[in-house]
């Protein structure tokens, strides 16, 4: 493998970099990485997210390596989502990430209304 | 303002994570953070990003107080992009992101090939 360069197209850690630029991802892994959380309980805690997206997310979190599904033989089947090793090194970068856009947002907000006041309204 | 928490579909803080929830911040904020650049230089710097999207990129990122614009009076006129010291702060966490994703794209490559050999073969 040549060095990783997410600025070329078809390297491998650009398509990394497309998974987990992703607020879903952000938000799903900073629960997870608390505890392990079942489906249900996850789409209680993140707003706005259908069934049908954050069963996407899981499955490509799954797919990386990045969480585990485990499912208990009780009736109904109950299935819990964790973090792996490697998931949790990733949720470590994007809580940094997460901290940064509660941390910041009323400056963006302000940011946006002078820009918005200026001459260059957006479109 | 509540306390932010960008887990509730209306804060700020949700806003600001999908914007910098996303692959071509991350990348254009890791080269302004270098230096500052001309729009043609980041174009030819990242591959895949046409020019409307870079554009549009820019312009968010403008709007949101992270970068700044500078156009210097030449034939024709040269327009330079360059980060504040709140964009900076943002390029630190994100750096950190784009570190990870290089560093893991092996890993993550060899846990989609394992998952596709199974038995879940993604649709």
């Amino acid at each position: 493998m040549n060095t990783p360069n997410a600025y070329a197209a078809g390297c491998a850690s650009r398509i990394v970099l497309d998974r987990v630029a992703d607020k879903w991802t952000v938000l799903v892994l900073g629960i997870l990485v608390q505890r392990p959380t079942r489906f249900n309980q996850l789409r209680r805690e993140i707003e706005g997210l259908s069934q049908k997206v954050l069963s996407q997310t899981l499955k490509n979190l799954e797919r990386d390596g990045l969480v585990v599904r485990k499912a208990f033989p009780t009736v109904p089947v109950t299935v819990e989502y964790s973090v792996t090793p490697l998931g949790e090194t990733l949720a470590s970068k994007m809580g940094a990430l997460l901290e940064w856009a509660e941390a910041n947002a009323g400056q963006i907000v302000e940011a946006q209304a002078r820009y918005d006041a200026a001459d260059n309204a957006t479109v």
